[in-house]
């Protein structure tokens, strides 16, 4: 269903960078759209509690994102659940389609849709997702309760999960690829003093195997293939830019990060604009996600209002 | 007295850029020491609560201050309250001095000492700080109950001054000088429902008299001296960065505002680095200031980290 109204902004993505933009945007009255799934972002897969979030000493990931979601709803902010699967620019207008085939107008946008785990991409990861195969520990940690599980990746949110996880499983096994863990000491001094976690250093992961279920993980160590039977495996390995609907459309550095002018706020279109951890910006932090989704929104209040007094 | 102990960081300011570098850095596991006067910066002078920190619906400024001291105190950061008076570097080291004749040596610095109130320079205003010349409504607005009050600046943050003052004087003046008031449409109309607020344009303050304590203010209106009878005046005319005390070590812009590479967070001396709006960043607001703290720590602890490796 085509939309014929045409908002100020479009917001996509309602992580920190996309409330605290839709927060600036409302209070420079802006008549603006906010497009996202779920709220929180990346705060949503976060398995310890949040400590360097300035003014909140220790949170958890749900009451954080239920502060940020209700302080959002305070300010005139139009919000559709969806997922924005296309941007097109005619002219001067921006449209955003999305997932449930709405689409919807704009005369400028702010991609602020953050980053997705990434996945490892062996054979049974993908047939095995919501099978014992898991990104989000926070959300999945229940279910393992007295089983036994593996974590990959060696840093500290392989560790974080590690450590949740041991209010639950029996046995945890970390592995990491390379010969050298990424995660900060305290985290390791804390996670060895657990019985339940053993890490596996040289380990590369090649299979997961499984009929209905994750039955066991095939990897390779010291060049042998083992095997280990777990019930589940959660995946640690970083995170990509959740960039695949503006393909073709924004310049990209690397990383495919999207490229943004760091004073303009701009990406190399006129009037798209990007915030938080799908940018170029070197350091990915909860505030600072925050911070650049304010930025953004207000170079997108000047864009604006040039334009119309034009 | 010298001190003979090196930190990896000395971060100066108590606001919201140097609480946040101050958490990450103890997070970084940098030896950092913090020296300010006192904490919360701008925040001290907010006349009314902040509503654009995300996470926090409404909160007042002594609270959100709170929250961030308390916050900070949860990590390994040595507090000094005093005021940064000069940095010098000789060799790799920075020293910096203190008021109180405190000398301080460090790795690394991150300048974060916000701006202050911009003096309107005219004769008597000085002479008259503290006995009713004042820039701080939220430290002084209970001294002016049933008084009659001037607030110069027709900004939001004038408004904001004089909306606050309804509560405690019985009239209020505002002075703006130019023909146009800069402050938005919905603060401008709260103001014109209070019978206590009285707007006036095109007048230029020239001169503040009074013996002990405020008596009058003499302002230019349509080429005319005119007086006006006040027991205290409130200066909103916008804020100066604080960077009296590095003149002539880093690059200013033209605004006097200290610039910074955007990718390392440095200024034009190798280690260091600033942040918030003591800043050239376009936009000054403190959840902005809170994410570039939250930069400016990360670069230098890779800063350090990489100098340590050497």
């Amino acid at each position: 269903m085509a939309q014929t109204k045409n908002y100020d902004l479009i917001i996509i993505g309602g992580g920190p960078a996309g409330v605290t933009a839709g927060i600036y945007a409302a209070r420079e009255r802006l008549d603006t759209l906010l497009i996202t799934k779920d709220f929180g972002g990346q705060i949503n897969r976060k398995a310890v509690e949040i400590r360097n979030y300035p003014g909140f000493i220790s949170i958890s990931g749900p009451d954080l994102i239920n502060k940020f979601e209700n302080h959002l709803k305070k300010f005139k902010v139009t919000v559709v659940k969806d997922k924005a699967i296309k941007i097109k620019k005619q002219g001067d207008i921006f449209s955003v389609i999305t997932d449930n085939k709405g689409e919807f107008k704009s005369l400028s946008v702010i991609i602020a849709s953050g980053a997705d785990p990434r996945p490892l991409e062996v054979p049974g990861e993908k047939e095995l997702i919501g099978k014992g195969v898991s990104y989000c520990s926070i959300c999945d940690a229940p279910l393992y309760k007295n089983k036994t599980i593996a974590v990959i990746g060696g840093g500290n949110v392989g560790f974080e999960i590690a450590l949740l996880m041991t209010k639950f499983a029996k046995k945890i096994y970390i592995l990491e690829a390379g010969s050298i863990l990424r995660a900060n000491q305290s985290i390791q001094k804390q996670a060895q003093k657990s019985s339940k976690i053993e890490v596996i250093n040289s380990a590369s992961l090649k299979e997961i195997k499984g009929k209905n279920f994750v039955e066991l993980i095939v990897y390779k160590h010291n060049n042998k293939l083992k095997e280990l039977a777990v019930n589940g495996i959660f995946i640690a390995v970083g995170n990509v830019p959740a960039t695949r609907f503006v393909k073709g459309l924004v310049n990209f550095n690397k990383k495919d990060e999207i490229k943004i002018d760091r004073i303009t706020r701009q990406t190399n279109i006129t009037g798209l604009f990007a915030a938080g951890d799908i940018t170029d910006t070197r350091f990915k932090q909860l505030v600072i996600a925050a911070g650049d989704g304010a930025k953004a929104a207000l170079a997108v209040s000047k864009y604006i209002r040039e334009r119309k007094t034009l």
